[in-house]
């Protein structure tokens, strides 16, 4: 089966972030107001083929472990759904 | 109302996504196949205070606009959840 897979990759609580911070900063100057706990993460979005979900997930679950996220600063969640059979 | 707000960032389709053909060549050298169309994008997760949804949503419009996305390269999709009642 073919899978529509997305992982986001965000930065654990604790961990800085940079990125948020600044944005945090930056858009009160532009007249926005009333947002807080800005956190910036990555999200991830492939097709997988895989015979069931079971084992698309934990392949993909795999791939985050060896490539995608740095488990000691952030964490991976997956959402996975099928979107048609193998070709 | 507080929001709870989720803006994805990715690119265009037919723009350049360096990160995502980086990973979809690495991926066979660790073992993993079956993998295709890796995009990569960003993920902004924040909180907002607004009257409702309909302003919520236009000010996050406005904030993609002028901080958050390029529109040239880059398409913005928004989540809104309310959360809670203003403190």
């Amino acid at each position: 089966m073919i899978f529509s897979v997305a992982v986001e990759i965000r930065p654990l609580e604790g961990i800085a972030n940079p990125e948020g911070l600044t944005i945090e900063r930056a858009l009160p100057a532009l007249g926005f107001s009333g947002v807080r706990e800005v956190r910036v993460g990555k999200l991830l979005r492939f097709e997988l083929e895989a015979a069931d979900e079971h084992h698309a997930r934990h392949e993909v679950e795999q791939m985050c472990e060896h490539l995608l996220a740095n488990p000691v600063i952030e964490r991976a969640d997956i959402r996975l759904e099928a979107i048609g059979a193998t070709k």
